[in-house]
């Protein structure tokens, strides 16, 4: 039996505070414009990869939670082409090198979320397949330059090669060269950036938001507003909100910014709804909670992707008065068992919205306590 | 006892099918945009106005459905003084007639929907007043003349003072003096025209539209460049429509308005949302319908206004095919039980959405069949 060459990463889940919505280029998942995530802790959620080669092996194979995956797609082979192409450089310039450019992988995929939960699993899937694969071929890349591949795969997977607040730049260039992630701010700078996540009972879904994004760049008459108007001047003011550790700002600019790509969708002919009746009790459940504040600034932030889960950020001084008042009208779901959650008081002071408390009661399956994080951690942990 | 003057009216109520949203006077309700609307028969949704007048009057007085209403806002005043300054004048230029316009008002008024159907009762109120007083005051005075007084009074009421499809033209003047209604085409013209109104399950609202219009000027990121540059095309393309009976142009033109509308409402800070998980069924619903014809056409156009209900417009041809599906999944509801309902035939071909028939079977509470319909109509029946 031949040599096996392994390499193993754990990548994090983005969720973005100014969203991505609209490729200009569907190929190369160029994006109409520019976005920004906060890294999510892999203590809590994670997609852990492990990418090995051997001149054994006779295809290119992915297994994700031990199910065989299509690997045929041109989003998966772009993304391994190009790591192909840098490792032969590698190999050229140091030919002492193993060709491991010319032999087939094998993928080993496991989230440690279930898929259910519609977080977005596809970012951190495939930030780890790259960065695996890169750990493998022992590449000298940054992970900026990484990001530039793993966006090939899926766009937002291009934020979770990062930790801290990472932004997603839309690049100029039509051969996407310039359409990659940085990062903004280490999670060291603004360390205190919690979220919880409501998880929603399982709804048919909508449309995908591959297909759904450009149904609304085709026929929405506000889209190209958002794209060309209202993003780039969030963006920049999301950054000096981030340098600042500004958490109004930041709250107020993520609460819009999902709400404007929430409208955008509903301006989509026909109309794509990922918010429910769940999601906008979650919404005035976080109204509520800001309401409490005696200077009327905002406690927390709540943001939507292409689903009806709700993500809350919030700082950890405020833990007691945002997790504490969904943990006063949420306890008994799962999620509050672990550590982190029996460690939060439920808030006393919930009331006058019976009606909410109700809807969350029973839209919301489950929740999960995070917090901002690092990037991609490599580990000697193998999956096979 | 003195003498008692007295006239009354019928007046309509009008679904927008280019929607108001938005004033740049909120005093003189001074829209950011046209409208149009479909004025609906009174043979069905209908305000019943008394006015009178008498030197043994005290005051002026307004009772709805034999609740007093406060007369003092200043809207209410402004119609009243408007119509008694053409009086006025009237009297001027033929000093044989009574001196009414010195007189105080007793205004009754019925309503022949229920209230809680959150149908816009506040448009065929202040139509119904105005054209009241006018007939009182036998003033010369055009409907579109009259609709600049009603706006005064609620925005769309300038709507309800004509019948068949009306258009509100958002004006240039300052003052409002060019800020009426017009007929785009008579009932006649476009006689078949058919309206289902599925009125849902009480919710608690959402702001009120007067609040929440202005909140959406103040705070959306894309109102502006709907008010500007989306309804201007579409009121141009939409009379075209109405001209040509174009149902294709109507009716797309009428869902993608709705949905811009209530984008906008989304794109709100905080959010507004009217639509609920039973008006996104009511969407689905109609997709439904639509998908249904063999050329790819609409048979039906839903609209929302500020609340739930769905008013799905359709053409008297397909009338078995629009409320015929409905009836098939919303047979027992009130509604059906009059002759226009009876004549109904449930559509057979309703499968694969019963995730969204158990929505509407849920939510909805009753239906209401009605048509395109003629403007005020002036009665020899007095309420007292």
């Amino acid at each position: 039996m031949a040599e096996i060459h392994r390499a193993s990463t754990f990548a994090p889940v983005n969720i973005a505070i100014i969203k991505y919505w609209g490729k200009r280029n569907p190929k190369l998942n160029l994006p109409t414009n520019g976005s920004i995530s906060v890294t999510l802790s892999q203590d809590d959620l994670r997609t852990h990869t492990t990418a090995s080669t051997s001149s054994d092996f006779t295809e290119d194979t992915l297994t994700l939670n031990n199910e065989s995956q299509d690997i045929s797609g041109a989003r998966t082979q772009a993304c391994l082409r190009e790591l192909r192409a840098l490792r032969k450089e590698v190999e050229h310039q140091d030919p002492s090198l193993s060709k491991l450019s010319d032999l087939k992988l094998k993928i080993v995929s496991e989230n440690n979320f279930p898929t259910a939960a519609g977080l977005a699993s596809s970012a951190a899937g495939f930030a780890a397949l790259v960065r695996a694969i890169a750990n493998l071929y022992q590449l000298p890349t940054s992970p900026t330059d990484l990001s530039r591949i793993a966006r090939q795969g899926s766009g937002s997977a291009c934020r979770s090669l990062m930790g801290g607040y990472v932004a997603w730049q839309k690049g100029e260039e039509e051969d996407g060269s310039d359409s990659v992630a940085y990062e903004v701010s280490s999670a060291s700078h603004w360390p205190d950036m919690r979220a919880l996540i409501l998880v929603a009972s399982a709804d048919k879904k909508d449309v995908s938001s591959t297909a759904g994004m450009q149904q609304t760049v085709a026929t929405s008459a506000l889209f190209e507003h958002r794209a060309s108007e209202v993003v780039p001047k969030r963006m920049k003011a999301m950054e000096k909100a981030i340098h600042n550790r500004d958490f109004e700002s930041f709250a107020i600019l993520t609460m819009k910014d999902s709400n404007n790509f929430h409208a955008c969708c509903l301006d989509t002919q026909p109309p794509i709804f990922y918010l429910n009746d769940t999601s906008r009790a979650a919404i005035r459940m976080c109204e509520y909670i800001n309401s409490l504040h005696p200077d009327d600034k905002p406690y927390c932030a709540y943001t939507f992707d292409a689903g009806p889960n709700a993500v809350v950020y919030y700082l950890a001084e405020h833990e007691d008065i945002v997790a504490g008042a969904f943990k006063s009208i949420l306890d008994g779901k799962t999620g509050w068992e672990g550590p982190r959650g029996q460690h939060v008081k439920p808030h006393p002071g919930v009331e006058g919205i019976e009606h909410v408390a109700e809807k969350l009661q029973v839209g919301i399956s489950r929740v999960i306590l995070t917090s901002v994080g690092d990037g991609p951690r490599k580990t000697d942990e193998h999956l096979c």
